[in-house]
């Protein structure tokens, strides 16, 4: 990396994000657990296979329509964790706090953090606060960390796409991108486009009872859908065709990024999952998605290749085909 | 508590950080393994007995004589865990980075928290990047989550203190304190002080050879030496009594409290530990911490008594007798 200072764009989860953390921890971090990169470590040795993860969320503003800071604190983590197949178990809360916060504003948001513990069937199990001067921190920020726990014979991780498995995205694609957007922005769409942000636990298990056998989940926040799927085809060795016309996008949110300038494949989500499954399965845990909650609007959305690894490729609506790239640069900061 | 914005003092580790807890993490969160309230989180049940905990880090500057923010974060870290009597396994990082932060300081943090990581021989198996805006954060955050696995049997919790405990404090107080706040001002004192950070699970270690019946272990971060075992005091429902005249204090360190007027039972420190055990076991359990590294300055300055429940006595080195209470209000800001 050329630079020396910072940039927003190390924040965006797209290519100065990647190369911060390969220029950065795996730099400094040899150890093969930090290694694999998904989204939860997962610990080797006893007790049994336990996955721990960790992040830290600054989204401006805090409240936004469908959510807030502290439901996407814990649906994040909890979403980290369900990635790889394990089940959360408890969460920590680590908030720095910007001196002059309004109390009411911390009280709401720790009773969103209950609730969306709650949804989630985590316990909270820890917590620290630090306060930094007024203009030292901007209202508040917070890492949540999480452990889950795995069954035996999962073998769940961006690294595992295999020729042949077929791409399901779990629903609409852009919501969490846009509904941000619009409240900083101060634009009002004719109808209100809210957040997924949502716990998408429940909806792993329903996927894990029809087969242990799915060989990727990733859920594509920063840095969207594209991101997500070129990391999986760069990290598996293989190639992704994606079918445009088979997204789920919202027409709210198709408007908004016609009139905004924004890709839906750029934005980020905040409960919704990509699997790669075998196609002996792919029908069964389709349906399966659909009967949950969170998983409704599931679709098949493209296959994997022998051909062209390391890329992705667009069947676009009208009939082109293109390379659907990872985000370059920043695009929204501070969207988690 | 009547305030509703956000103060400094909030985050002092003294009363109103504990008011802040109090009313918050407790209100908001009842989990019985949450209210527990010690330095790490036990998670009930499978697999064996696993310890969880956070910590963010928000210090000004940082770099400091002895340390710097990213071995602070993972000392703090694995301290935690030790506190409870957990072996550290492994620990992520969260970082929360100003735009513009060079990066020969991410670079130089993160070789530290390799360093220390090494040291204390955890693990980093997980980590998350967040930038932003100039201005909206103040250079660079650090939280660390841990995990550590629990030997059956130890039931070591700050409300465990018995009457006829043995007090051991593993070392000098205030190093940490006046080590920044000397850089902070641009203070130079005769002799240089550097902060204590140091990992302190293999002094626990060698105090869990001696015996697993201690009863209470904990690190005086954030408020001090006094807060923490009036916190003892209070939650174990004993009174303590401590010889002023037997608590080690470096020269440099009361020389510079004499002129800045800062008291050493209020300063931070980063690498000492307060441990309560029982009087048959004071003895070895003192040989134990002097034979290991950070123990050498090990001794024994007090005892738990009946009298003055969740209230901890002063004898001064002057003959007299007070009351030590904990830290009101804010010392020093971002001390760790």
């Amino acid at each position: 990396m050329a630079g020396d200072r910072i940039l927003l764009g190390h924040g965006s989860g797209g290519v100065l994000s990647h190369d911060l953390i390969a220029s950065l921890f795996l730099k400094h971090f040899d150890d093969p657990v930090l290694a694999q990169a998904d989204d939860s470590a997962v610990l080797p040795g006893d007790p049994g296979r336990l996955a721990f993860t960790t992040d830290s969320y600054v989204i401006d503003p805090i409240f936004f329509p469908g959510g807030d800071i502290g439901s996407l604190a814990v649906n994040g983590t909890v979403n980290d964790l369900s990635m790889v197949g394990a089940g959360p178990v408890a969460i920590t809360l680590g908030l720095i706090l910007e001196e002059g916060l309004p109390m009411d504003d911390l009280h709401r948001i720790l009773a969103s953090v209950k609730r969306s513990s709650e949804e989630a069937g985590v316990m909270v199990v820890g917590g620290d606060t630090k306060v930094v001067e007024h203009g030292s921190a901007d209202k508040i920020f917070i890492n949540t960390a999480g452990v889950g726990l795995l069954a035996e014979g999962l073998k769940i991780s961006s690294a595992n796409a295999k020729a042949g498995d077929v791409v399901i995205l779990s629903g609409s694609i852009g919501d969490h991108g846009i509904a941000v957007v619009s409240m900083r922005e101060g634009i009002d769409f004719e109808t209100d486009i809210v957040s997924d942000t949502a716990p998408l636990n429940g909806l792993v298990a329903s996927m894990l009872e029809v087969t242990p056998d799915i060989h990727v989940m990733r859920d594509p926040t920063r840095g969207g859908l594209a991101t997500s799927l070129n990391e999986i085809a760069q990290k598996s060795g293989v190639g992704v065709v994606i079918q445009e016309a088979a997204i789920p996008v919202k027409p709210q949110v198709t408007q908004a990024c016609d009139m905004l300038g924004f890709d839906p494949f750029y934005l980020a989500n905040e409960g919704k999952l990509v699997a790669f499954v075998p196609e002996s399965e792919a029908a069964a845990v389709l349906d399966a998605m659909r009967g949950s909650t969170y998983g409704r609007d599931a679709a098949i959305i493209g296959r994997v290749v022998e051909e062209n690894p390391g890329m992705v490729i667009l069947d676009t609506a009208v009939g082109g085909r293109r390379i659907l790239s990872a985000l370059s640069g920043e695009l929204l900061p501070r969207i988690c």
